[in-house]
């Protein structure tokens, strides 16, 4: 069974092809994450922007040591340089589930472009808890190591097909 | 004569084969500038140290409505993403040199892989004045509209041979 592990972050993450129908009874934040550049040795520079809250921020690309530098931001300056972003986009609302057993399961409906995706994450104390989840029976198929759902591929390239 | 006229601001651009040799009589700062990531449309992120304050900066490329957004950053952040910006860099001392005619004169002497390249730039009040200029007789070909002499260009690509 996949299960990533890094910076202490344990998360299994699923497809959800037919997502619970009740899902407004959950409480839900609209995440904008926008790309402005990414360079050829992997930095990437984003802009996200749930609820009222924004942040620009810059991660660099694979290698030996790791920057992520988090910048906030204030709504103005992120309206005015979302229209960069065309393209290279990611729009989804983020719905908050508790699973009984202690876990929340975040549940993103994807819009714009991406419409008809749904992935559920959840992240685990352990690699225990997470060997241990099985999680509700609408949970699809597991892509926790599949590239492809990554945001920045999401964003770029679009859903799978 | 080629003049550049952009955002009320005009100005000339030359080459200096042999700068002057009296330059530390001038005052004169550390600029350290690289880009983060540049994106296909021309989107791009630098930073940006002189002195003590740095900065941030996101520009559009090209098209209608041009966006140029600057986040002040503090030094240590600085410090974090200037790796990230390896090959895509541009040190310089910039000197300020006072010409007589009202006019100062930002003598730019390039360190690290490009060095040896010294520019100055000139603006000025108003299109008259930029053609009446003459400037100093160490002044070199000019190269105003040389876009191999654009800081992105000169960051990413290195001095033209």
């Amino acid at each position: 069974m996949p299960v990533t592990v890094g910076r202490i972050e344990i998360e299994r993450k699923f497809l959800v092809p037919e997502p619970p129908g009740d899902l407004d009874r959950y409480p839900s934040t609209a995440i904008e994450q926008g790309y402005l550049a990414i360079a050829d040795d992997g930095t990437e520079v984003r802009i996200r922007r749930r609820d009222a809250s924004a942040t620009l921020t810059v991660k660099s690309g694979g290698g030996l040591s790791r920057v992520e530098e988090e910048l906030e931001i204030d709504g103005q300056r992120f309206e005015r340089l979302w229209p960069l972003t065309g393209g290279r986009r990611i729009e989804k609302r983020r719905y908050e589930i508790p699973t009984g057993d202690g876990v929340t399961l975040e549940l993103d409906v994807y819009d714009g472009k991406l419409g008809g995706l749904v992935v559920a994450e959840v992240e685990f104390d352990s690699e225990d808890a997470a060997e241990r989840f099985s999680g509700p029976d609408w949970l699809g198929p597991e892509v926790t190591d599949d590239e492809r759902y990554k945001n920045r591929r999401l964003a770029c390239e679009g859903a799978p097909s």
